[in-house]
């Protein structure tokens, strides 16, 4: 069993508007000296596999089919081995 | 200037509606074998300071005061140097 994390973000080039309402709170909240506050989505996920290789790969698929918007949006995963009761 | 990757998730304990239908869709889309499937947030910021505790301190506080709702979400979090530029 392997257990992938994954991180979507926007692409640094493409407008953030909820960064920047999250930015603007965090700043009426006296944090000053907090910038460039950017939103992404996280996303864990167990693959059934006993292999690295296989579950890199299936990572990699699901999020270019489904979970990342490839146009928009950037995606960095890692697996671990992980035992199945966890 | 120090970058904060921030991670906010449900609770193992509350249930994931979102990350049970993405599940759902993942399956329907031929991948038997990705299970547990579960949503969060990430969060980008950075934070103008030149010590790493004082980014840790008001990373930490952020997340409690404004990112993470305590009740239903756990947050973990890196912080690392970067040059000003990045």
């Amino acid at each position: 069993m392997y257990s992938a994390k994954i991180k979507i973000t926007l692409r640094k080039s493409i407008l953030d508007p909820q960064g920047k309402a999250v930015e603007h709170s965090i700043q009426s909240l006296g944090f000053k000296n907090i910038l460039d506050t950017r939103i992404g989505k996280y996303v864990e996920l167990k693959i059934d596999t006993n292999s690295d290789e296989e579950a890199r790969i299936v990572t990699d698929e699901v999020c270019r089919k489904l979970l990342a918007n490839q146009v928009m949006e950037d995606y960095v995963f890692e697996v671990e081995s992980v035992s199945a009761g966890k």
